[in-house]
């Protein structure tokens, strides 16, 4: 798995910037990629739209929409990533969107997790099944994240 | 030092919602809060406005006055408190500005942080020194901020 200094320092290389927005994991990615000092270089910032209503308001989704799928979708995960790219006029954007647990809600089972990562010409979606209690699927899907961000940059599929 | 769980289920006792912008410690603080399940009742998410330029987008600050102050001063810490309560039309906003390090920049001292807190009709902002590397900065400015809100709350003095 890579760490968030590849990820940066491939940024660095690439000479791009990056901006996540993170529903479910609330801004933990984002504090690992900004552990490395100078990360301000390339990691512009982003939005925790935690609530539906908030993901209504920063990104224009339709509440029914949201209602409907919770928030949790591979097409909502690649427009917040899309979408915050052009907030942020980033070169790079991601998002991970899911549901952390504990349990299940309105038939999303916890563990359910999608990230995209898109640039200005492409954009790619995985959907991740985490196993494990609240606390170990939102590290593991930010950890995800950012190796998704690491292999699209890196393969230049992005 | 209070818990998040004390801060969660302090505004859900009062049945009041919060968001959060976060610069220096980049969601730190947001993921602590949201560890507790059922945050989403009363925690509706935030801003990482890492970069001037960012803080400058969302939040309205001319860049020369962002470029001069780098971002980390009381006002600044007040106007981002302030504004994100608007934007996520929650009752609370909550702010943390600084410099977690390492060294100095432009005569602003690592460890030097900002914190603020607002509610609709009042505003409360704090200066703090954090001695300690760059994850210790970071890791305590955020818990500093939780508390902050919490005491400010408690004491109806927000």
């Amino acid at each position: 798995m890579k760490t968030p200094e590849n990820v940066i320092q491939l940024l660095k290389r690439k000479k791009i910037t990056i901006s996540l927005v993170e529903s479910c994991t609330a801004g933990y990615a984002s504090y690992l990629l900004t552990k490395v000092p100078g990360s301000s270089k390339v990691f512009k910032g982003g939005i925790i739209p935690y609530t539906l209503e908030v993901k209504n308001k920063f990104f224009k989704i339709p509440l029914p929409l949201l209602k409907k799928t919770q928030g949790v979708s591979s097409s909502i995960a690649l427009v917040l990533a899309r979408d915050i790219l052009k907030l942020c006029k980033s070169d790079v954007g991601a998002s991970v969107v899911g549901f952390a647990g504990p349990g299940a809600r309105m038939g999303i089972k916890a563990g359910t997790i999608f990230i995209a990562v898109c640039s200005k010409a492409k954009a790619r979606v995985k959907k991740i099944i985490i196993k494990g209690n609240r606390d170990m699927v939102r590290k593991r899907a930010s950890m995800l994240l950012l190796a998704f961000v690491y292999e699209s940059i890196k393969k230049e599929s992005i």
